[in-house]
């Protein structure tokens, strides 16, 4: 993000997302809230005139306030509504604390582990960024500021469910998207244990999604891919990637459980949810050789 | 859209699109291909580093090179897979010839009648982009350049699908949006007749998806929405609304008559169709009250 530090009113100010070099989105800054250099990355967090408050790490859009939820409703109740009984949950990345905040909505969650490496996100989130860092108060979250596939390969925990909570394969996520880290959280799962991994966008990033497929390829048999719409990401359509030991996102969603919940959501429902692994064939002719037939 | 109509290569030129005043997306300028003001509004037609050729009305992009397969397969293919048997159809707008051109590939359809607005929009895309109005050349398409309101009031024809595909409802397509339209809509669609049209964002357009299907609610008593993911367009997920005489697009759609028909897409698929009509809860919420259900 290219933001003009100054926060006189007077100034036309705007922080803008590059799309590589031919393309990018904007948005008018009413306030710059923060911007340092972490021991990892760029941190900028900034109040909009359209979509609130605005996380950017080394310039790119993490989350809104106003389109938060869609990404944060996708990346966990996907699979907490596919797994039979997830009580250990474990996130990786998502320093803000929006994927903890919807995986602790479930009462059935007994423990969720968050590995974040960079704990300046973590302090900034939880100054300005309340509408996800709430998340951090509660008693059943064990917030961990250190490098995931350090945590990865050391645990001797087992969890139900792992989402990997990151941002691209470039900067200190890159590891998150390889294949040594993927043995481990297979590992680490239980048997009946499923992974979700942010799997970024069909529309612009066709090598990356087929490279992240065929690293999860290396660990486990049974790999799905599902979409989400997402207001700020360029491009709009973005995926996330599922592996798992057995469990078929589709064949064992199990519908009545969102109802028993009591849970309601501004993006998921059950319809949602079967709606997101209908690829566009563009992105099916991409990626079918590598993704795994549903169980009916 | 503001662009520097240089095109001296050593400029550093853009292409933006306005979200209110609050966001913006840019597109990297090559060539400047044609700007002028015709009777009806701004025409403007880029080549962009990033989305090839990219047309705009007003300032708002209306398709690219890179991505005018998905607003066009959604808006032709979903229609044409739920009546069983559409010959004789209509597109009101659509000045590029997209919608005509996937219209015209079903081997079915003996006459499509297209009523553009602006003849300028038509002779700019007959010159610069061919990749949509190549479909000026089917024998099976009277191309009509007048206004689609006067057309529809005035016609004594009978038409299986109405194609509505309009700019937004500022400028010259506002009319397209309103209740004496719908009514005459009514008049000239077949008894199994459906009408589809472009109907705006959930993300940014929540009043403007609920007055359309308000209007629409004043002549039809089946009325659906159903959502597509373009790249260029703000926030990514947009909508068509569908008003039928009876046909519902689920309980009617017909999946054999895809691989019957021998055709390919890049976005469409049967699961894309049945997928489309799941709308994220915050846009049933904001909608549910004028949609009809669907037949089983």
């Amino acid at each position: 993000m290219d933001v003009n530090t100054s926060t006189q009113s007077e100034l036309d100010l705007w922080a803008e997302e590059f799309i590589g070099d031919f393309a990018s989105q904007r948005y008018r800054v009413i306030e710059t809230l923060h911007v340092s250099q972490t021991k990892f990355q760029k941190l900028s967090l900034v109040k909009t005139a359209g979509h609130g408050k605005v996380l950017f790490l080394d310039g790119l859009v993490m989350c809104s306030e106003r389109d938060e939820f869609v990404y944060h409703d996708m990346i966990a109740h996907v699979p907490m509504f596919v797994h039979p009984n997830p009580k250990r949950v474990l996130v990786i990345g998502g320093g803000d604390g929006g994927t903890a905040r919807e995986v602790l909505r479930h009462q059935g969650v007994d423990r969720c582990v968050m590995v974040e490496i960079d704990g300046e996100v973590v302090d900034v989130c939880r100054e300005h960024f309340k509408q996800t860092s709430c998340s951090f108060d509660d008693p059943r979250l064990e917030l961990r500021i250190e490098d995931g596939v350090k945590f990865m390969a050391e645990t001797q925990e087992t969890f139900d469910l792992i989402l990997v909570d990151s941002t691209d394969p470039i900067g200190p996520a890159t590891p998150l998207f390889g294949e040594a880290f993927y043995n481990n959280v297979k590992r680490v799962l239980a048997d009946d244990g499923m992974v979700v991994a942010q799997g970024e966008t069909p529309f612009y990033e066709e090598e990356a999604q087929r490279l992240i497929l065929q690293n999860l390829a290396k660990s486990f048999d049974n790999r799905y891919m599902y979409n989400y719409n997402n207001l700020c990401y360029p491009g709009g359509l973005w995926s996330f990637v599922v592996a798992t030991k057995g469990l078929c996102p589709m064949g064992d969603f199990d519908e009545a459980r969102i109802a028993a919940s009591g849970l309601t959501f501004d993006y998921y429902n059950a319809e949602v949810h079967r709606a997101a692994f209908a690829l566009p064939q563009f992105q099916r002719n991409n990626l079918g050789d590598l993704l795994t037939p549903f169980k009916k």
